[in-house]
């Protein structure tokens, strides 16, 4: 349940659409690794807030706890601080489990792909923030997807808010993961929930209700800098400056009109600590009769600083800032356009079908063919001793192969091969 | 325990080695499919004789009983039956997961990756066969692993053994798994058990000794063709008249040099029914103080034309056969190989790295990069505001990047870049 196989089509379909996310991320500079799908259970717990009960755990068979892994941010967290690396930049593209409610028409399983890119180091402040927007930028405008747009918050601009609207601190991340479901339910749902299941007071909801609901760009951010409230919090003027230094550096990404500042954007991990942010495609309009796939975010990451020093036995910490493609929603799209445009993928490579137009020519095939292998050319045969010409055109047709190197007696007799260009029914002898 | 992270320098080894892989497999034509790694626990049972102890069975958290997977041969079956496929030709490159004693120096891991090539149709004999010792063939030879050979033997003709030594057919699968441990212990030893363990009688065994220590070509198949107890014997005689036409097949092909019709070959697996072959490197002589890998086995497989219908509910047959390669033990030798040699693996592909000589540049760092970016080139820049054009240099050295384009002052009041040669030191500007 909530996993699936994917069939030749659906493979080359999702490598197309991985080879263009990879190609953006080592386009960027960055280097590959791989861990395992297996890590230890201690290793996961507690970094997920409410992801934490959708952990897969292995069974207790004898030796070390195991749970696969939620996703590739903690796995790359723990390898840093386990190798001792203090400055990286990598990706990883793997698959991570969930044991979430599946909804697969939306794109969500519980065995699925994600494409992450992280930048790990000490830098000079949001450089390498803005270097993850870009990608986003980057990524969702190669694949054609449509309008978007990109919401960022920090997560420190959002305590500043919860602090000044009178919510201690040991509620932060309470309320911040009551924030999160605003893209989902009305205001009034979550302040409902903050003031019932959360505790807090209706006042500081209401309050709260009036900062979160606020989106813009550079205009925004300089008037919460003049909020009289706001800005004589520490939380929300660092905040708020970062915010600004960011929008400098996306303007001269010259991307600042995919960027929302939205207050209500919260992100639901524990390890935010910074610049967070999402990327969401805008619904479009119906045309061709496709049916309108309901997408929400494609991609979203943000600035976890703390940690990589959650695994260091001396809590040295490493700054990180990474995102994360949801490459299983974009896939989910791509996919029903492909099928509305009638477009149909080949599953193979092969350049040429090795024939026989007359019956006692196997030991012919198997010798030419063979020399094909070895010259490194595509080549395939039916594996039948006597197959009739006809089908073995027919299978060039069918597999979209392009051409036949047809061997009968008389060709044998000649020394020669006749190639046979399937669309055009071309033929030459060489 | 068993498992590793893969640093980059491992990463880009690896894909170099998957990549000769996969051409081979797309070389002879096959698509591409993709499994879950989770299975039901049902779908794994019973499939790997001894083998299933190992297995990874994930905790009961409320729904389905599952299992990760043990091979990729396993699910391949489970997604023919289900899909109703009765025909196709696939590989599939994925991480596998064992609960075996690890040995990580001669590549034995608890989560590995397996390359499989399987054709599965109702086909004339032999032919798929013999491509499969083809694809061994090739994949060692372009790898320049040195000298080996492919042990080849048939499940029947072990079965023929086994029944004219007076072994009962219900002790055909125990006899098997001990035969197949001849290639790590001597005769005297599978001898014992075989006597003790599974209870045959002494004089069986003996008999059964005198044929499975026999090794050789095409004259050993004729001999056994005339052996006068085989010769009676039917499961013997069909296995031999397969193997006589394999070798006729692979004769043209041209590869028998490399082939060793091998009595003691058993494979370990419940599931194969007819051919069965396994590639072995012989051992290397020491040079250049290299050390001495023992890797056995590299690559095995062969027909298995129950597994199908082992999961349809009809019953309806399949047949199949295949070939898995042993990435990781070949990993491990080119690994050890790669550091003999010195040789340092790039791991990424930045070509150019956008410098600054100057304090105050940012802007126009972030501005160039962006505009590189865009063109598609692969670009990096240092993540501080300010840093020294000999430090951008040392990176570009350090990671293997060739160019630098510099902008300073008088190249940003010209409107040009200064494209430098990291290694030669000749400038340009442009």
């Amino acid at each position: 349940q909530g996993t699936r196989d994917h069939a030749p089509a659906q493979v080359a379909l999702r490598e197309r659409l991985l080879s263009a996310v990879v190609s953006c991320f080592k386009r960027h500079g960055a280097a590959a690794i791989d861990t395992p799908a297996l890590e230890l259970r201690e290793t996961l717990i507690g970094k997920y807030g409410e992801g934490t009960k959708l952990i897969y755990e292995l069974q207790d068979q004898g030796g070390e706890l195991l749970a696969l892994r939620y996703d590739l941010t903690v796995p790359f967290a723990r390898y840093l601080a386990m190798n001792k690396i203090t400055n990286m930049k990598r990706y990883h593209v793997a698959k991570v489990y969930r044991r979430d409610s599946p909804a697969m028409t939306r794109g969500r399983y519980r065995e699925f792909y994600q494409c992450d890119f992280d930048i790990a180091g000490q830098f000079d402040p949001m450089i390498p923030d803005a270097e993850c927007l870009k990608i986003v930028h980057e990524i969702l405008s190669d694949l054609q997807l449509g309008d978007f747009v990109i919401k960022v918050n920090h997560r420190q601009i959002l305590n500043g808010v919860f602090d000044v609207c009178g919510v201690p601190e040991s509620k932060f991340i309470p309320a911040c993961s009551t924030v999160d479901k605003l893209d989902k339910v009305p205001w009034e749902e979550v302040r409902s929930e903050m003031v019932g299941e959360k505790g807090l007071s209706p006042e500081a909801a209401d309050r709260i209700g009036e900062y979160v609901q606020l989106h813009g760009g550079l205009e925004l951010i300089e008037q919460l800098l003049q909020d009289p409230k706001l800005s004589q919090n520490k939380l929300a003027k660092e905040g708020l400056g970062d915010m600004k230094l960011l929008f400098e550096y996306l303007s001269l990404f010259g991307i600042t009109e995919k960027i929302s500042f939205d207050l209500s954007l919260a992100r639901g991990l524990d390890y935010y600590t910074g610049v967070i942010f999402e990327a969401v495609l805008l619904q479009q309009e119906k045309e061709h009769g496709e049916e309108a796939v309901s997408v929400g975010s494609v991609a979203g990451g943000g600035r976890y600083d703390g940690l990589v020093g959650m695994f260091d036995p001396k809590g040295r910490k490493v700054p990180c800032v990474g995102v994360s493609i949801g490459i299983e929603r974009i896939f989910s799209i791509l996919e029903q356009r492909l099928e509305a445009s009638g477009e149909k993928l080949r599953t193979t490579e092969t350049q040429v079908l090795v024939a026989t137009p007359q019956k006692h020519l196997l030991a012919a095939r198997l010798k030419l063919i063979s020399e094909l292998w070895d010259a490194g050319i595509k080549a395939e045969m039916l594996y039948k001793k006597d197959p009739k010409l006809l089908k073995q055109l027919q299978y060039c047709e069918d597999t979209g192969i392009p051409l036949a190197a047809i061997v009968g007696e008389q060709e044998l007799a000649d020394g020669v091969v006749k190639l046979r260009d399937v669309a055009t029914r071309e033929e030459v002898r060489m």
